[in-house]
């Protein structure tokens, strides 16, 4: 039989990273597409004894079903480690483990909107927040960034047109450090001035925090849920940049209404999450591994991340920009206009190379002149070379238009 | 600020049983409730021995993020367990890994079926399927059962008349082989009635079979799916009850373009499972523990099945039935209508036992003169002393009914 799918399916399109994983196994091929943490930086010996531990004394436990809202010895040690590493004051009853942060994503988007209703998001912004939005049907209206986040004077504007006209967003999405894609840090000023909008225009805040952690240069700032006055600030995080991202852990920090309906969704999205990965991770939280490698892994993608600048200097052309990210794993490199990033990566393939171009990452209509440029998974070796590869297509590629003029 | 929810999750209710784990754990409490396996089912030391060889061999790409689609491996020992163990004719190409059967049941419920349309269901049905359905927003038709399953005369009748006004079905719902909750194992003759019905009206089947190996008396019948003339059954499997929960291991066998769609909601939904457990599964298969347990775990569900039969036997009032399932975890006791098990429930915590009553478990209208009872989590010696409690508190219910008249 021909099975009829349902209209929202018709939103959800094939993730360009995801097709691109086929050709990240090529042989020679280096990626610099993906989001994938170096394998250099998991603690395999440690989660290996630990994963011997936990199924040593708490086999019974860890194979069995779990909470929905989490392991509880596991929300306890995020409390903790959110105190202490975030300068977030919380509670275990504030705290529920998600399958990865994409899980929560998922979850604020279903239970904060309305099939049909708009959220605000930066533009560009992380590829499976849109995924996970489109699922959910839910419109997005991006905000354009500079190097101080995004434009928060924009923000206002819009929001006071949405209030003139009667229909506000459900919410508003950053991802404030080292955002995915563009590598660009929120200024402290707009920290606090996207604060102050969210509660003249009482829209609440989703603040996405997969890399604060992993910064190498610059100060830290304190997150929004940090400087909020009050509860407004559902924060999401996760294990998989700074541990491993195939346990799946991800979390969101947030006030107990909020905490309680996602509790409720994800009864009927999965029932519970993956008992002895919740396990793992606690203790390896409860053993401070994680404070250990935290610092370890910045430093290993600090230094790929200045190979990576200096290669972009030394090879790509002058006419071309980019970010200068003081942590996290993207760069995001802007050719000229007149240059379809989309299409040149087929090029970039053929010169073993790939990058995920920046057209994917745009809730709205896409631009087409960037490309953003993973430094975290490529060895230290490979990355002057996918940088010189991929200078090599762009030149042909600048070359080829000046021709067809 | 005060968080405005979406509609749907308006109709998104927390679960009976999930309330009812709280008492579960309280001292001296004899839990009926709940659907777990035992733990004295899992095979604790050889998932410790094979985590610690995937850790040891795999730990790069076991804790990187994986395929959504699941590990490759993993399906392809699928499609080799289905072929053997339940005569799918199958490929790694028509099996998706999923978040336990619980992110199975939302997926086909997202891709299948627009928000407002509606699917049918057996009446009772699994209270996790009408958590999923109600999360994307599906009505729900129950079709009552009998001790042969699904009344696919009844079915037909309802098929007949959808047609005659227009408005059909998204897919028909069920669990074929001691079903949740009822026990109940729908008859050959019905599996074959249902697969003429899905081809004349051009509904496809949901056929959900988490418990379908674990049958300790009469004689196995061909799936659905196997009798299925063509691609029209969508086949839910899970390991959550042959191997442990714990480890999340679910999987869809469909159309490929089935697979396609749930793969693509997986993306937006949790960007792949957990690697971790993923390998742990394909290597538990590989190694053959799988077919070595499955009768050892049936073996010990059904004296827990004998040992509960003989206890309602020897403990319950004559008037009150029960199922007699050959396979499964669940008992399903029907009372007198005058009493209801939703109300008894606070009585029989009281008396320390818990039990999850019928309403759980109507996709509409709510019966309140059942209960569920699960054998397979409490221990040889508790299953008689919880029936014996429970019969005293029925006994006492049914006395005041007749005082009160």
């Amino acid at each position: 039989m021909e099975f009829t799918f349902s209209r929202i399916m018709e939103q959800v399109k094939p993730s360009e990273i995801r097709e691109l994983l086929k050709y990240a196994s090529q042989p020679g091929m280096i990626s610099l597409g993906g989001g994938m943490p170096n394998p250099g930086s998991f603690a395999v010996e440690e989660i290996r004894e630990i994963a011997d531990y936990v199924l040593e004394n708490y086999g019974a436990l860890a194979l069995q079903y779990g909470n929905t809202g989490g392991y509880d010895e596991l929300r306890k040690q995020l409390a903790i480690f959110l105190g202490e590493m975030e300068d977030i004051k919380t509670d275990a009853r504030n705290i529920i483990v998600t399958t990865g942060s994409q899980q929560a994503l998922y979850s604020v988007g279903k239970i904060l909107v309305n099939q049909g209703d708009f959220v605000i998001t930066e533009s560009p912004t992380y590829i499976g927040a849109i995924s996970a939005f489109r699922a959910c049907g839910i419109r997005m209206e991006g905000i354009p960034m500079d190097e101080q986040g995004m434009k928060t004077d924009m923000l206002q504007a819009s929001l006071e047109k949405h209030r003139s006209q009667g229909i506000m967003p459900r919410f508003i999405y950053v991802i404030p450090n080292f955002q995915n894609p563009s590598g660009y840090t929120m200024s402290l000023e707009r920290r606090k001035h996207i604060i102050d909008l969210s509660e003249e225009f009482d829209v609440p805040i989703v603040e996405d925090n997969p890399y604060g952690h992993v910064r190498f240069s610059g100060t830290h700032l304190p997150n929004i849920k940090t400087l909020a006055r009050d509860n407004r600030v559902i924060y999401l995080g996760t294990f998989s940049k700074i541990m491993s991202p195939g346990l799946r852990i991800g979390f969101v920090s947030a006030d107990e209404s909020v905490v309680g309906k996602i509790n409720l969704l994800k009864q009927g999205l999965e029932l519970s999450g993956s008992t002895l990965t919740e396990f793992i991770a606690a203790e390896y939280l409860k053993r401070g591994i994680m404070k250990r490698k935290i610092p370890e892994v910045a430093r290993m993608y600090g230094k790929k991340r200045n190979l990576m600048l200096k290669a972009l200097e030394d090879y790509f052309p002058d006419w071309a920009t980019w970010s200068k990210p003081e942590g996290g794993m993207f760069v995001w490199a802007t050719l000229n206009e007149k240059i379809n990033t989309s299409k040149m990566i087929a090029r970039a393939i053929e010169n073993k190379v790939t990058y995920i171009s920046g057209a994917s990452f745009y809730p709205e209509e896409p631009r087409y002149d960037s490309m953003r440029l993973n430094f975290t998974f490529p060895s230290d070796e490979d990355i002057p070379i996918a940088i010189q590869r991929l200078a090599a297509v762009v030149e042909k590629e600048a070359k080829a238009i000046e021709v067809s003029r």
